[in-house]
């Protein structure tokens, strides 16, 4: 077997494994949406009246699943292009990795306190760790594209630069989100599920516009 | 590698990804089964009794993971013949794995209130979220298969409309358990667990019947 | 692609399936080990005293560890055999799976009664599950296995039969665990325990001599 | 098919099992980072004072993450050497996987405990864990490279005896955390904490030096 082919067989466990990390984090977030105790929602008016109570929870819910969710997606793409892995490759792996598997915790920070009078600290916390896991997957990327340092042979130099272009923005637009959270935590709860709607989209034009070679 | 090869290994990803949250989701089911606490079992006139007194725990534990397996058989059914994948499948996909990962909320809910008098809001919670992963499941397959978009070179059409005729009663069934919980929430816990085991046997005639080249 | 190979991908696909069932129902084991509350451990003489008091949790957990995992090896060895998939393998899969991911809730029954006066019932139901996974076990080899009907067209009749023969004792130990339970509890959960050890080990018999095409 | 092509497919499915639990343990130690009661938060002067004072949680939560990711590493790179399989390297495989899932215990006693006045107790359990998971990865290596026991034809010695020679540290290094949890709970908790980062930079120079053929 010559290197290249081992190379690609260490990607292919990386990825494997983190794919088991995002499912497991995004399948985890139900845990925090729990059933009312009946007591519970005799006292505050029904069933029905204590399930809408939980609004909170379901959007930070909703939220943080689309946001692992288009993570996964972008994760994905780019190990379209990444062929080769080494040490520095999987340490900042494990740091993106090491934030996906936190987000459970804000989120239920969200759920748990978006009602309360300290809902901007924990909004904070909320955009902040989104924050760090936009970072993290810059790290990530322009570690493996610079100077093409772990790309496949065939990596097209125009899709590079523009995932490099388009993911650039993740970061400012979650310190806008972070900041906010100081004024209005609703719109920065809103941002931070809109950004995830957004990339979603945003992946949608780069596959159509860019990724496809023509007449496929 | 053709273009063609790359799209396979996209959809073997997403199948995987699939069939960790799947796996992970029925296997987060569990957690809602808790032991009696020793002083409850006492009081309530010893294990045995309190162990019995949990039959819709059980009941629902057993109908959520019937139905995630039979989702998981028919999602694995569809990705035989889906060989493309592009981010539209990939955000439909999302959808369906999102109502998936939700599926242990309302399990529990029934779990807790199906011997309350507010089991009605329950069991609807209940047969509205298996309708939302059934109308996923046909938004799904009818994007990936409307005019052959995402299917194999050689998916046969025949198979393809057998698979779209079949799928299309999952909503209707669904809508009915729905309905049937403002009635009787017996009927419709019931239905749903009935409409498990028979999507489990449509699938098992649909294999008989028109999967199996003839002479195989 | 001709039906084989597709036969064999449905194969790998369940094989995949089954691994992340049996994967997370062992991890999930450690969610019923909990460390005692500082309060609790003060007033029942310090923290070791404390975790020493714990060991029925202990020994409940390895025990399920232990089981799930030599289940595991042996879902590896028959699916070496079992080459092609239909919806009844399907369906004696998913049964095996639901008794696989319901053993977290035996065991903590175990670990929450063992000291108990009525540790009988939960022994009872920790070996009934163990009973029905292999019956279930069995099911699944049997209809797999018999008449050949899913077997690879290599498989060695021998090295069949041999296993047919093994697996025959799983049920009727298992029943000798569960009736047991009723006259000594720590017979009943020690047989558990000693089951898991000898099924890892006649496997290791079976390896030297019966798997290995001899000269290899 | 050869015998070689079977062991290798095994070997397949051990290391996507063991990634598998691997991803999992890492990912359930989130659970025990739980956002503070409203009530609580309030008492304690604030939810960012609450927050500030959950920092052994963070502490012993990135300790563990950090342990389990490079453990996975390290397994990944045992596995490119060993390409065959035996019962016993799974049952020692399986032994490994045991401490993997163990360790969210040891973890959630030491975010509980170390602030309290039997903190070393808690210490030395989460050291003595690590112990015993080196213990297990060291047993599993000598195993399977011992007179190149399971190793692939083309393993190179020079290699294997680095691994050897390093992994030898482990055991040694945990030994002394453990001890040193009966003087200094502080150190002993750091030195498991510096010593993730420093296997994960030890494997680092190995692939440097030693991994790759010269001229790559």
């Amino acid at each position: 077997m010559s290197q290249r082919v081992e190379d690609e067989k260490e990607t292919g466990r990386v990825e494997a494994f983190s794919d088991g990390v995002f499912a497991i984090a995004m399948t985890l977030l139900i845990l925090d949406v729990k059933a009312p105790k009946p007591a519970d929602a005799a006292a505050s008016g029904g069933l029905l009246v204590a399930l809408r109570g939980q609004w909170p929870t379901y959007l930070a819910y909703l939220t943080s699943f689309a946001t692992i969710l288009v993570m996964w997606v972008n994760h994905h793409k780019l190990f379209r292009h990444i062929h080769r892995s080494n040490d520095t490759l999987l340490f900042l792996n494990g740091l993106l990795l090491l934030f996906v598997t936190f987000v459970p915790f804000p989120t239920s920070l969200v759920a748990d306190y978006l009602q309360e009078s300290e809902s901007g600290v924990a909004a904070a916390v909320y955009a902040g760790t989104y924050l760090a896991l936009a970072v993290a997957f810059n790290m990530l990327w322009l570690y493996a594209s610079g100077k093409g340092r772990l790309l496949g042979t065939r990596a097209n130099p125009t899709e590079v630069r523009a995932i490099t272009r388009q993911y650039r923005f993740g970061p400012i637009l979650y310190a806008v989100a972070f900041v906010l959270a100081f004024f209005s935590v609703a719109a920065s709860v809103t941002l931070c599920l809109l950004l995830a709607l957004f990339f979603a989209f945003t992946g949608a034009l780069t596959r159509v516009f860019g990724d496809r070679p023509p007449g496929t």
